[in-house]
């Protein structure tokens, strides 16, 4: 029998652009239905970034009636203007660039929606992950830098400044290292990738001895890397990371003290290598520490890596009114 | 000419319980057209505060047509059930008590409205005081305690538990002394007036010279009593007002980090006797450290201590759905 009747469910484009990678998905209701990979362009700004952006997204060889794009971005964004205000992780971006608008000329007039990586990263495990059912929803990204994403009441808490829940710039230790924001520290100091890679090398010149400069002598030291020198007991690996954990236990008790969330959803490239058992003491670190003995659940996202694209594809069916 | 058809202004009634004092007003528009006052009883428990809080509604000669009453609280509040979960600030308040019931049943019928004190006093500055036409801010109140209120999009943020705002309990010294609910580092450890008596007293029998002693040898050590050691350039008195200066800040920073908001306001017993002048270096030392150089607005409260009051008559005002 023909079910001439049916609305075939709408398709929406989800993008999450990284600072080294672009990757994109095709969304049908909840299955993703194909995705596609770039590299980011390191020349030529955000012309060439929405260059790329377009050739990955052909790749996705998605229907005509796909005309709704969402795209997370890693920095400052004015949601309501499309527009990324600033993006220091991404190379020659220099002042406010309309994403929106140019994007949706490179995609044939498609409608474009812009927001910041871990809002939609954020979004995407309240609609379609860990956090579907709960309102209020703390996201913490835990991979080059630490990022946050807030939820409240269902909605995405983005706040005037499109600034709030930059949990990684919570002052965990006011006399401490200076995060490279310049502030004095920021969790960020000591749970995002790239501040422990400088600190292991840093303390490697000065004749501490890690396999973690081993393992990555010229290159970065990625996730990976982290996760092979805990699994071999490097010293240094642990108490780097074990500095990670207290940290994030002193700024996720403070977040949740301040916000009344009742979950907090622990992703990032560094969080999901290291699996469910840093999350598990995490979670320990920041319920010893939360006011009244919140009993605060801090949990792995359940969409990885594919969390930001698919949230911004979500964003898209916002844009549309339909959800 | 008569003015048959005008209708009056909604008188409503509010309430300031504290944990020594009992202030209620009578509000029509924005006046302030009757107030009375007494002491918080501080044995019979929830029963003997009712009876107190009526005599002292009984004073302000309300009419029957004031049939709307709000009260805030000094505890942990289900607005929803208007019911105070807890209250240790309150001699003999244990377990949770239908306090909107009970105040009801002892105020005619009128229909009561409970919330906590600086949800209210927050409230109160956003709609009269000094937040007028700001629609996120962050409300501190810094007394005997520090507690803290969160408008959200002109909306009162209460939290899943009652808790939301509780900047009090913000960690800014991790290894820090251990605050009265058995945190380590709080806030309010460093900024607290009870927690700055019991850090002075300690010091002074540990051979410290310090005339906030001497100003209150056995009585309590009241906001004036910091405020007339400080004007003394006792030094004790400056160290410890430094600490809560710089605590502040840090928490602050934090909070406007986690939450975008572009003003805070600071109140409460010991801000408002200290001034503008200590209201500003609190801005100082917030802004020195918070994310991006965020111009954030630390301003004094418009309504000084009557604020409690006037929030709860506008929170009565709430639930007829009237403002």
């Amino acid at each position: 029998m023909l079910n001439c009747g049916a609305v075939p469910p709408r398709s929406l484009i989800g993008i999450d652009l990284g600072a080294t990678k672009i990757y994109a998905v095709l969304l049908e209701g909840n299955d993703v239905i194909a995705e596609a990979k770039g590299k980011t362009p390191v020349q030529g700004g955000p012309l060439a970034v929405v260059d790329a952006v377009r050739k990955v997204v052909d790749g996705l060889g998605a229907p005509k009636r796909a005309n709704l794009v969402g795209i997370g971005v890693p920095g400052n964004v004015d949601a309501d203007a499309s527009t990324v205000r600033f993006a220091p992780n991404l190379s020659g971006w220099v002042g406010p660039f309309d994403l929106g608008a140019a994007l949706s000329d490179a995609l044939d007039g498609r409608a474009v929606m812009v927001d910041n990586d871990v809002n939609v990263g954020t979004l995407a495990e309240h609609r379609r992950g860990v956090a579907q059912g709960v309102p209020d929803v703390l996201g913490v990204f835990v991979g080059t830098g630490v990022g946050g994403g807030l939820i409240l009441g269902n909605e995405l808490r983005r706040g005037p400044s499109g600034l709030a829940a930059e949990i990684g710039h919570v002052i965990v230790r006011p006399d401490g290292r200076v995060c490279r924001c310049g502030g004095r520290g920021h969790l960020e100091v000591y749970a995002g990738r790239a501040s422990m890679e400088r600190r292991a090398r840093t303390l490697e010149s000065r004749g501490r001895d890690t396999m973690l400069v081993d393992l990555a002598p010229a290159r970065r030291m990625t996730s990976s890397v982290f996760a092979k020198a805990l699994a071999a007991g490097d010293v240094l690996a642990v108490e780097l990371l074990d500095d990670a954990v207290t940290t994030l236990g002193i700024a996720i008790a403070s977040a949740v003290t301040l916000l009344d969330v009742p979950m907090v959803v622990l992703g990032g490239g560094l969080a999901d290598r290291l699996g469910p058992a840093f999350v598990g003491r995490v979670e320990q670190a920041g319920r010893s520490r939360v006011y009244r003995d919140n009993p605060v659940r801090v949990v792995p996202t359940a969409l990885g890596d594919r969390g930001g694209a698919i949230g911004a594809a979500l964003l898209a069916a916002d844009l549309a009114g339909r959800s």
